[in-house]
């Protein structure tokens, strides 16, 4: 679950890798190694600056998984989604209520990140997002969790309503972020608990909206229209935390 | 106070504004108009990505100034510093009791641009930024804060330290944004207040986090460090919200 690092070994694994645009986060050679293919890949990491490492036989076969580097080791991110039931298992495991993000078309890689760093934080089970439209998984996304990534799980659905329809079922509420709202500090955020949120231009669209059982709204006492997505759906967060804790 | 737009009108002021890398948003270019200073201008513009419109004599006269504006007029983005006297002022008109960010060292032009949308979206009456070290108010700082930037003042001071001093005679308590500290919930943000938030990387500083007259912690329940910046300052802000509405 999350964001894993993994090895590529060989020339040919590593060369294609490159080609294929894998996200490649470093990349050991052997030292004084100058032959055509190790050059090919050197050239290669260069246009995709990619951080390359000179070291010793010793050290790559101490690395090596499969014995056979040819003098070439490459370190891959992949971001393996999790299922839903995936992100209640957590909840199960902890004795905790479920407590669960939905992003309901966040396309900023930057307010993802952010957000699955709130998620992280706040201890909520997991984050939900929609297949189409929105951010996925990428490395800026890894990077601005902070780390998040490799505890959080994130689940990528193909129908949100429809995913909050079935997760009514298991007992979970739904309060979706909303200017319109009811001032969150008068609403009961306690028990097992969904908080939508939507992208910064649009909100949460309305089929999803309507799903939801309550909406909030952040308090706005200023000159222009609404907060960084990521900090309202900080702020959102904190509050249901608050009201676990009393 | 905050940021404003103000237009240059004429060949050698748009020429020599450009060059002196001084931030023109848009340029104002007479239709037609292809001779030698204006073609300068005109490279010049789209060195910097700089929007050209090409529009009637009628709509330059229209929007000149000075009425000499030779073919050209460039609308430019300066940003004022207020001073510390100013933001009091602005809790005063209010009738309020002043609610002061003051930033230790934020470095990143986002999270600025962020914390300053936050602070006007949560009441804040201004934000105190220092002057060696941390990001100032360019343009990315304008953008990100949405527009916050028109109506929250930012004052920007040699010691932080001795401001806070100079503010405590006015009336204010601090409270500082620290891991270590106590929960926000347990503690009392109602009246004139503070709330110094310190870089990502290293917090407060030291001598700033002396001055303080209490550290404030957000429950944090994850598997890692800290909330980003502008989403900390944002939880922590609704926090001394919250306590001022009840």
């Amino acid at each position: 679950m999350g964001y894993k690092e993994f090895t590529i070994e060989g020339r040919n694994a590593v060369l294609e890798a490159f080609r294929a645009g894998k996200t490649i986060d470093k990349l050991f050679v052997l030292d004084h190694c100058q032959d055509g293919p190790v050059l090919s890949i050197k050239r290669e990491a260069a246009k995709k600056g990619c951080l390359i490492k000179y070291v010793s036989k010793e050290r790559l076969d101490q690395m090596s998984h499969t014995g056979r580097h040819q003098g070439v080791i490459a370190f891959a991110a992949a971001y393996e989604y999790a299922g839903v039931e995936d992100i209640l298992d957590v909840a199960k495991k902890r004795g905790e209520p479920p407590f669960l993000f939905l992003l309901d078309n966040i396309e900023d890689p930057h307010n993802l990140g952010a957000i699955i760093r709130t998620a992280n934080l706040a201890g909520a089970h997991g984050v939900i997002i929609p297949k189409n439209r929105a951010a996925g998984l990428t490395a800026t996304v890894a990077r601005t969790s902070a780390g998040a990534l490799n505890y959080t799980p994130v689940a990528k659905v193909t129908n949100m309503a429809k995913t909050i329809e079935e997760l009514k079922k298991e007992g979970l509420w739904f309060v979706c972020a909303d200017m319109n709202g009811t001032v969150m500090y008068q609403l009961d955020l306690k028990g097992p608990i969904g908080l939508v949120i939507g992208s910064e231009g649009e909100g949460v669209g309305r089929l999803v909206k309507e799903k939801c059982d309550m909406t909030a709204s952040i308090p706005m006492k200023g000159d222009i229209d609404s907060l960084n997505a990521s900090v309202a759906a900080g702020v959102l967060a904190y509050e249901i935390v608050r009201q676990r804790m009393g």
